[in-house]
C-alpha cells in the first residue's frame, strides 16, 4: 500500500492479506490506543480510579487471530480508499446509524474518529480492541473487549465510515463541529419519493459504520464495540442486520436471490471494470469538494416487502414485473442471466418482451442518463408484525459518486411496476469521506 | 432407517446423508402434495380458478439441490426421532410459534400437520416446495415456492415441530381439536420464575417450528413457506431469528461464545452420550403419554443481555459471576475448559474457587439432583432501543425429558449472580412428538 498515491489511481483495499504481525504494526502507529473519553466509555459514568493496564489476562485473547478457512478472508483498512465498497461483498450486515450527543463539540467528534480509526483497524485484522495496554487488560478493569469474537476469524470483516448531513449542520443551521463550509453541496437529505412512506426513526443520522463479515457474530461484535467506544459521544440512532447479500460486486461471486425469489444484482457495477468504478462510483479528484476526493456517497433505502402480496402473484406476472425470468434470471427478451436486455426486442404480438414498467427496463442505464449505482445491499427479517406477517424485505444500499445518479434513477422507477409489493420506510444519505493513511484517521481530510 | 424401530433405541436423525434421488422418494409417500388448504395457502383468499400444474417451467429448480460444501449436510427428515435436537447445532435459527385460526378444528389441524410434513420433508433435502404437479409449478399460478433458496444448498437444514398448551385445550378449557385427554401432564405454562418480566406476545403459541441451518436464507425461506403453507389454519405469533448458536450439541463442535463474550454450554449434553440423551433428553417408551414416546420438551426463553452494564463490570466480577476465566473458559477452580468445576475447592483464603452465587455451581447437575438439558440457543440482536442500546442477549431453548428438569434448574438459578445483567421477556413451552414415519406425518401418533 502506498498512503501517497491518489485517490483515482488507487486500488480499493480489496485484497485478502494475511493476519501477520504487520498487521498490528500497522494499527499501533497514530492512535496507540483509545482516547481518554474511549477509555471512559469501556467504563461507563458510574466508575472512576480503575487501574487500567497490567499484564494478567493477557492470555485471554490469544486466540483472536488464529485458525482461518478459505472464506476467512482479511482486508486491509488503511488505503487511499475505506474497504466494504468494492470488497467482494461478504453475506452478513449490521449497519448503524449515529447522532452525536447533545453538547459534543468538533474535539470530541476528532477524537471519536481516532478511537473508532484505532479499534476499527485492530478489529478488521481479526484483533482484539485493548484500551493500549495488554491484550486482555486488567481483572480490576473492564476488558477492553466484549470478547464474544474471540478464537473468531476476521472473517472478512470490513468497517467503512460516512457522515451525514446533519453532521455538517443541523436543521435549524447550527454547525456544531465547525465544518458546514465543508459540506458537499449534493449531501442533503433526498428528495421525497412518489410512494415513499418513510419513519424519521428509520432513517438519518450524523454518522454511520458499515460492518460486513461472512460471520455475522463478527458484525455485530463491531458495531457493539464501536458502539461502547462512543459512549457519551455519541449513539445509535437505528441500526439494521442483513443476512444474507442481495448484490455481487465482483464477478468471481454468484448472483444471489432477493426475498421475491428473484437473482438480483446481475447488472451491479463490479470491482473488476476499473473504469466504470472510478467514473460510477468514486468521488474524482477533480469533483468538489477535495476533502472527499477518494470517497463516495452511500445511500441506504430501508424497503419493506409485501411479501405475502407477492406470494400470491403468479409466476409470469412476478417475471413481468421485474423483466427477468425467475428460474435463469435472463432478461425476457432473451438469452442467459448476464446477457443485455433488448428493449427493443418484441413478442409476436408487437408487445415489448420486457414490459414498459418493468423494473429491469427503469433500472438501466440506458433510461438513466448512462447513471449506474454499486449496490450492496442485504435481506432482512425484523420478526413478525401484529398480523403475523414476516416483516422482511431488502435493506438497499448503494455507492455512488454522485447522489444524483440515485436521485435519477429513483425518479424513473416512480413507475415501477414492483411498486405495489414493496414500501420504502426508511432513508439515509452518507458522504464516505477517503481511507485513511497509516498513523492517520477516517474522516483527517474534513477535520484535520 | 427403520421405521420400525423403537423410540428409545434408534438414533436420532443426525447422520449427513447424499442428496440423492432416494430423498425425493421418499418425500411421495404419503402426501404427494399440499392438500386444497395448503394450495389455498399458496394463492390466498382473492384467487380462485387457477390452473394448477403443468409442465412449463421445470427448470427453475434445477439448481436446488446442487453445490455441496463439506458444511453442506443433508440430514433425513424422516425417523424415529425428530431432527434438530442432537443434530450439531447449526449455525442460523428461525424460530416461529404459531396460533391455530379461529374456528379451526381437529381436521384443519391434520391436514397442516400433513402439509407441513410434505413441505419440510423437501425442503431440509434441498429441494423446491411443489404443489405436487410439476416442480417450478405452471406460470399461471403462483409459485408454490417463494424461490429465494433456488440454487442453495439444504445447509444442514433442520425442521423440527412442538404443540404448546394451548393447543390441548385453551385457558378456558375448550377442547378445539379433541385432544384434551391426550396432554401430557406437565405440558402446561411454566411457573413464575423470580424476576421474570414476560411480555405474553414474546410467548406462548399452540404450535411452534424451529428452523435450523448453516445458512439463514434457508432457514428464512423454510419459516416463510411453512407460515404459507397455513395461511387460513395457523399464523405467527412471534417468531426470532438467531445468529450464532451458543452451544455445541456435539463433541465435534468447538464450544461457541455469547453475547457476554463467554464460552457457552461446555457442559451441555452432546449427542454421543448415547445414555445421557436417553435418560436425560428424549421420552421414553414407558413415560405418560404413550404417543409423545420418542419425542422431548422444548422450552425456550427470551433473555435479554443487560449488556451495557455487563460490558463495564470488570473482568474478575465477569469471571467470578459466570465461575469460569473468559479466556480459556476453565472453571475457577483450576484446569482447563473441560475440567470438572470442583465446588469444594477453596482460594489461599479460605474462601470457595467457585462462588456460592456463581453461574456455572447453580446450573450444574450436581445441585439440582442429576438434571441436565440439552442447550441450543443462539445469541440475537434485535436492532437498539430508543435509548440506542442494542436489543441484544440469548434465545434460549432447551429440551429435555421433562419440564421439571428445566423449572428445577432455572429455580435454582434464583440466587444466580447473573440475574443482575439479564432479564427473561418471553417464554414458552412445547411438547415436540416423535419423529414421522415415511407415509405418515408429524404428530399422528397423537392425532390418526
Amino acid at each position: 500500500m502506498n498512503p501517497d498515491a491518489g485517490p483515482d489511481s488507487a486500488p480499493e483495499n480489496t485484497s485478502a492479506a494475511e493476519p501477520a504481525e504487520s498487521a498490528a504494526d500497522a494499527t499501533g502507529s497514530r492512535p496507540s490506543g483509545l482516547s481518554r473519553r474511549g477509555l471512559f466509555g469501556l467504563v461507563g459514568a458510574g466508575a472512576a480510579g480503575l487501574v487500567v493496564g497490567g499484564a494478567a489476562g493477557a492470555a485471554a485473547g490469544a486466540a483472536a487471530a488464529s485458525a482461518s478457512s478459505q472464506r476467512d478472508a482479511i482486508y486491509p483498512f488503511y488505503g487511499a480508499r475505506q474497504a466494504g465498497i468494492t470488497t467482494p461483498a461478504q453475506d452478513r450486515l449490521h449497519f448503524a446509524s449515529y447522532d452525536m450527543a447533545a453538547g459534543a463539540g468538533r474535539d470530541d467528534l476528532i477524537e471519536l474518529l481516532q478511537d473508532w480509526t484505532y479499534a476499527a483497524a485492530r478489529m478488521t485484522q481479526g484483533l482484539e480492541v485493548t484500551d493500549g495496554g495488554a491484550v486482555g487488560g486488567s481483572p480490576l478493569a473492564p476488558p477492553a473487549d466484549t470478547g464474544e469474537a474471540l478464537g473468531l476469524p476476521a472473517a472478512g470483516l470490513t468497517i467503512t465510515f460516512g457522515f451525514g448531513p446533519t453532521l455538517f449542520s443541523t436543521d435549524d443551521g447550527e454547525d456544531r463541529f465547525g465544518i458546514a463550509a465543508q459540506r458537499p453541496q449534493l449531501l442533503t437529505r433526498l428528495p421525497r419519493f412518489s410512494g415513499d412512506s418513510l419513519r424519521p426513526e428509520l432513517g438519518g443520522g450524523d454518522l454511520c459504520i458499515q460492518a460486513c463479515a461472512d460471520d455475522p457474530q463478527v458484525a455485530v461484535h463491531a458495531i457493539r464495540n464501536l458502539s461502547r467506544i462512543a459512549f457519551g459521544r455519541a449513539s445509535i440512532r437505528w441500526s439494521q442486520l442483513g443476512f444474507g447479500r442481495t448484490s455481487s460486486t465482483s464477478t468471481s461471486q454468484l448472483t444471489p436471490r432477493n426475498l421475491f425469489g428473484f437473482k438480483d444484482g446481475t447488472a451491479n457495477v463490479k470491482s473488476e471494470d476499473a473504469k466504470l468504478v472510478d467514473d460510477q462510483v468514486f468521488v474524482g479528484s477533480t469533483d468538489s469538494p477535495a476533502w472527499l476526493a477518494g470517497g463516495s456517497y452511500l445511500v441506504t433505502r430501508k424497503i419493506r416487502m409485501i411479501i405475502e402480496t407477492w406470494d400470491r402473484t403468479r409466476l409470469e406476472e412476478q417475471e413481468r414485473v421485474i423483466g427477468r425470468d425467475k428460474g435463469e434470471g435472463a432478461p425476457l427478451s432473451g438469452g442467459t442471466e448476464f446477457t443485455e436486455p433488448d428493449f427493443e426486442a418484441e413478442t409476436g404480438a408487437g408487445t415489448p418482451a420486457i414490459d414498459t414498467d418493468a423494473h429491469v427496463r427503469l433500472a438501466h442505464p440506458t433510461v438513466n442518463k448512462g447513471a449506474s449505482l454499486l449496490r450492496r445491499g442485504y435481506n432482512f427479517v425484523d420478526g413478525n408484525d401484529e398480523l403475523g406477517r414476516l416483516d422482511a424485505g431488502l435493506f438497499f444500499m448503494s455507492y455512488q459518486r454522485s447522489p444524483e445518479q440515485f436521485i435519477g434513477i429513483q425518479r424513473s422507477l416512480a413507475a415501477d411496476a414492483l411498486n405495489e409489493y414493496i414500501k420504502h420506510v426508511g432513508s439515509a444519505i452518507f458522504a464516505i469521506p477517503p481511507g485513511a493513511r497509516e498513523g492517520s484517521y477516517v474522516g483527517a481530510p474534513l477535520l484535520a
